[in-house]
């Protein structure tokens, strides 16, 4: 079987922590490692909703994602400096809060809005997969805040399950769990995928990149990944049961 | 069988209709339909290529999506008005660039930039299916017009295939192909899939508004797509084979 | 008598085509051509004014131009994407709505806004005076659509009057009208001259291009302004009083 | 005759002064007044020109026009402040430029560039008149000095003329010289003419405000404009055989 | 003794001239010059107070700095055309507003907004202090007028003292007053002292240029500032106890 | 002897940790805490410099400060959304610069640049301070980086000497050293002081909030400062002295 070089099996996941609590003001917060990859993920709750949502009586969950300029191996300018924000920064911020809003019933939040930050203080590739992971758990702990705080009802179940996501890719010919850079850069498809905690798909996002990937190989992606979006849910669900730091 | 508000069966694409050689100006352009969506591309090609790919010897292809300000029902603000671009369109942009990267040889084409600007002059579902779907005639147009004007040279082939895209959709428990905007609305799964000319995936970009989807929901959704995108390639290649307006 | 590139003689316009009720979703629309420039019009109808006009009773109409990247020969750099707006396209903007103006009675309007899109599709010299023209229709539509709607009252006139405007120019000491780009380029003086459908002036821009001009020279171009400008007012009042497409 | 708020008759222009030469570190520079109206211009003579322009041998002339936040009866926000120039502000730094390239010939200058900042310090109309008129002086003023420095040949005759600039309206039927800010409110037709020390247009730019002109008003506006225009090059000339203060 | 480039001794402030109530429109304005610094400050009183104050009865003042283009030596470009205000020009406006605040006690204000604008029209060092100096007077005649419109009470007293400021700093180990450019270049450490009227202070900005400073030059410096804020402070009672011009 | 909210007595400070060698990537890096401040500080090493410098031989040292979104108590929208920094950010970005440039010798550098980054990964006071001091000890280590990989010569000496910073205040007459911010909101004055290895002043900044301060006020701060940054650089020593983890 193929090892790769930090010695994992192709359908292992890399080693995954969670701080759970990690921010001092935040409602929840988690700062999650996927191997190299460290994000920092906070859950902003507050009283109202955006305009264009006043008056129907439903909350809204919302993300933004940011790299540090230092978090990759070359220094980034940084986004605020250059006075806009990438494409590909608007593009992951969108996922995650789609992939959010997937396992949120609005209607049980009341007008009230979660902002969910996700800051890759150090990037090795799956930023955009560890971010969707720890945000759940963020995403999570503010909802039981503003239970506990009386925000919203006791008996208000804002959350219909849970949301994790990995990276897969083909290298040579070879279907890979979590790639981290040195091998996302090596895999001719890339693919995201994004899974409820009962095994449901919210977002499939695969690219070929260079070379088009035929049914067969798509397969045995969306296999590797729901392998690897199992183990992510336990490791939430534990990260949840146990007390915040 | 299910008909749809304008008559069509769950697995008909809308009328398609492409007007090649719009442009006076342009490379290659084409003015395609699906419907009531009609997407203006066209194609620039210009020697040099951005700094980070000079002196490689290779070419680039790039694309830009972007619709007038009442292409939609409402009016939307210009995004030149507001001085930033959306994370919508940046991530369209990307979409169909990375989609017509996946079927060029950038090696072919010498240091080389074509550029392909997908001007929606109006919205009804589907504007960047259609955007690629006629970003491609555009691109092929130009990349003849360069060999012929000796700018690249006349064996140079930087096309490996063809390119074209359609979206599918669930709407109450049935597939659907080639979504109209009022379709798309009521969709519960969203998915749109570039395929290339011999069948095989450039991107499967599959999304649940709402309800998350199983793996054989995936699977019927694959399979209506390839069916839809199988005929495109067909319109596509007769639109190439006749003389340009 | 001098003829020109295209055939025409200097006081001829360039062939004036117009395609009304082009869009789908606009209040008013139409597709104009001057010759190669061709601009699509569309009036967005909405109720409410801005800010600085609420509680006035009165109405408002402006308008905004803009440039596909790929309507000049050479492909220019989408504003949207440069972050701001250039002088030139703010200057033209702003001439269009104040043309529009000059023939509404804002207070006829209610309090209800009209802004008319101007997106130049393809260019060849003569942008800005084509829009007027092809604005005043998409407007005119506008209006009756919101009488027909019942949105402003059945007898209320909020027009005045129609406008159509015309370039005109002296190239090698000899005035020629509607100039197309090759002729622009050359006329040591350009004028756009704006004009009521009773034959007054709402603007009058003329400007020397290194060579300043007298007297004799501005009165001459008026003649030919005023003598394509009542043609232009003859094609509008026939495109309105067909059925829109 | 009809008696003017300030006491001056319909044909009277303002008290018009110039300190030339008001600063220390331009190459040339005019404070300029037209009544309540102070406009500072100041000429920057510098090496180098745009990078469309080099290898031509040519030089370049361009002017920015701005005004203070408190310039004006009521605070506005500076530009810098809302991150962008607004339309007025661009529309008339073109034309200031415009203005002073058409009595420019940019091949005496060499590769240089003259950049003429035009800073309203008080508004009471006509800043854009004022500004020319004044910007014509700090041009001449920086063109000796580039000569006197030997920047360029002690031959070169880059100015071809001279330019002023002045404004004209009808009010209640009336024709007025050098509107001041009460005036212009309340001008049916308001008329910026530019005109050369030798009596010839470089742009003649009337706006209806509201109320068409016609012909005949047309004329009577423009003999007034020539009127105003030979006082203010009288004034420049004074202005510029003295010494600089 | 030491003797300066313009004939100063070191601890001689440059020639101050304050021309109060410079502007016809503004509620306070002076112009101020320290030597070859000229600023103009303008104070504008408006009804209501930023939203993040509205409702607490309290009035709030601030103020904003910039300079013309050609104020400096070279030309900058202007910030409004580079779309964003630089660091310095944010650093000096927070500033000036710091010290106007600390001599003022907003409920004694209303609900009411002072802006002071602070705009450079030529730099010769020490512009930040001039500003600071100029924008008291401004104030002050602000309040004054605003006291005599009935806009806020006939007892009120927003002022509770007088502010002034002067830059020292020392060179080639001596300490010198009031830096003129040429000085200010040269000098080791730079100061920044900001004084009420009764010799306390509001701000001391000491920055080392290369140099790190010890206590003993701290206190020498601050002694010569000391000297010419009293000074400076004369001068502004002198200034205000006059009619404005 | 007055007791703080966490204990200290008032000439404390807060519990201090360096986490060196933080990041994976950069050339130097520290995670460092006051208390509840934590400031993620890396800094990058590269080739070149700003092209106001090329060609002088000597490098460049530059930071930029910034706060995640929910460093703060309640959530602050990014700089990057808004596409401005702010005035408090470019200031604290301009003062690090300059501290670290107070003890760095640029001509032993060679042409590199070293970009220090300091991200506010959560506030609570004092930030400004624990990013300068945390600055030093990336800084350090990407010089020493930059000797091993023979970046720089071996013997060139780029750091003349260490620099930390620390906040000092007046709360009811009483100086306190290095405040949380719930006794920074309560100072009357405040002040920041960034201090060489051996005791000399890079930066005094006091500022009154309110009430303003007199000599003997200053006096004490500037002792209390002292005290707190001989502490600092003993903190800092023993991070060096160390390997980094």
């Amino acid at each position: 079987m193929t090892v790769r070089v930090d010695g994992r099996t192709p359908d292992q996941l890399r080693k995954i922590t969670v701080e759970r609590g990690w921010s001092d003001h935040a409602e929840g917060s988690a700062l999650i490692s996927f191997g190299g990859t460290k994000v920092l993920c906070t859950a902003s709750f507050t009283a109202g909703v955006p305009r264009w949502k006043v008056g129907k009586g439903e909350g809204w969950v919302t993300a933004e994602y940011a790299m540090l300029p230092r978090a990759t191996h070359d220094r980034n300018d940084r986004e605020a400096v250059k006075g806009k924000i990438g494409g590909r920064t608007h593009e992951i911020s969108r996922l995650i809060g789609r992939s959010l809003r997937a396992i949120v019933d609005v209607r049980e939040l009341g007008e009230n809005t979660i902002v969910i930050d996700c800051d890759v203080l150090q990037a090795d590739g799956g930023t955009r997969t560890a971010a969707i992971t720890g945000a759940y758990i963020a995403l999570a702990d503010s909802i039981a805040w503003a239970r506990e705080k009386k925000l919203i009802p006791a008996k208000a179940q804002p959350l219909t399950g849970s949301v994790a996501a990995v990276s897969v890719g083909i290298i040579d010919g070879e279907p890979f769990l979590d790639l981290a850079y040195t091998e996302d850069v090596r895999a001719h498809t890339d693919m995201n995928v994004v899974v409820t905690g009962d095994g449901k798909f919210v977002e499939v996002q695969g690219t070929a990149e260079g070379v088009p990937f035929d049914r067969d190989e798509l397969n045995l992606l969306l296999d590797l990944a729901l392998k690897g979006t199992t183990q992510l849910t336990q490791i939430q669900k534990a990260a949840l049961a146990g007390a915040a730091s």
